[in-house]
């Protein structure tokens, strides 16, 4: 199963790396790098990631959308949002990070779904989309497909839940043990959301 | 003041990306990107890096160096041993995560300082030199201007703990609040070191 991290200029760096040194530890996933039209993109720490075009992405795969300063533009790309909302729909799971829940509420498939954000972007993120059922306590969220984690750090916690729902309890810990990683492993635990 | 991160092919991703994030939260720091070569360079988990030779690396500033599977090969190849020695010394602050302190520890710079490392492949760090006073039970170990961590997420917590000891515990805090991490502030608590 590929994994595809859907990457843009000013993406949050541990929004995507803490999920992509998690999933990278599932010897059946493959992880890919994407981006509108791929190159080089640039984190908002300066780290400068080689992509491919977002149109190559498979079917059928797990997406990573992160969050960060460039989603503040990018929601109001009508380009991006299309080309993000064709790469979820053919996605088997959509996993954001942060501020990469109002790109994918933007889409509009969130409508009508419960989804989380981050804490001190919560109002902005609601205002992109009041038609999601915005839940605010919460580390993440996940319904239906759609995996929604609060601020950075929290896309470790999600991801780790992701893989409980796909293989086990015990392979999530095993795998948090393995990077020597503390899970918060409740998702509704949030210590951020006041 | 430059954080200078030295990556080589086949770094844990989030052994650099955890402290990237938190050191990119710093005003005052320009974050850089160096290998032995310069040039692309691919983590573990198959992220491609764009950096500069390592050769151009600023006096003074902070270095980086992850751990990862990458390290197994360069405890052996005398010219990167050369070149990481040479750049620890024109360093204000060497930080290590994981199994880069086998890297540090090659150099001869560590030998009779206080070091950690990550725990499931600690016996072979120390192996690598055993003059280094090797601590097992640490979540990171600080001797002079080495900081040394345990596996892969430890060096989030260490970096926090750099940044307590450069500015205050409460900028440590402030930060790990803006990424909604949960700081395991006690360098001497391990639960991993069992």
């Amino acid at each position: 199963m590929d994994v595809n991290i859907f990457l843009f200029d000013g993406f949050e760096t541990l929004d995507a790396f803490g999920p992509v040194e998690i999933l990278g530890k599932i010897d059946d996933y493959t992880l890919k790098y994407y981006s509108i039209n791929g190159g080089v993109i640039a984190s908002a720490q300066g780290t400068q990631i080689i992509t491919e075009k977002v149109e190559y992405t498979s079917k059928d795969g797990i997406l990573v959308i992160p969050g960060g300063k460039g989603t503040r533009t990018l929601v109001n790309d009508s380009l991006f949002i299309q080309a993000l909302k064709e790469t979820i729909e053919i996605s088997s799971y959509c996993l954001s990070i942060c501020t990469g829940s109002a790109l994918v509420a933007k889409t509009g498939l969130l409508d009508n779904k419960k989804a989380t954000s981050n804490k001190k972007a919560f109002d902005w993120v609601v205002s992109i989309n009041p038609n999601v059922n915005w839940v605010k306590m919460a580390r993440w969220v996940v319904d239906g497909k759609y995996y929604t984690s609060s601020g950075v750090s929290a896309g470790m916690d999600m991801t780790l839940g992701f893989i409980k729902d796909r293989f086990s309890e015990q392979k999530a810990i095993d795998i948090a043990k393995h990077i020597e990683y503390i899970w918060n492993e409740d998702s509704r635990k949030d210590l951020f959301a006041i």
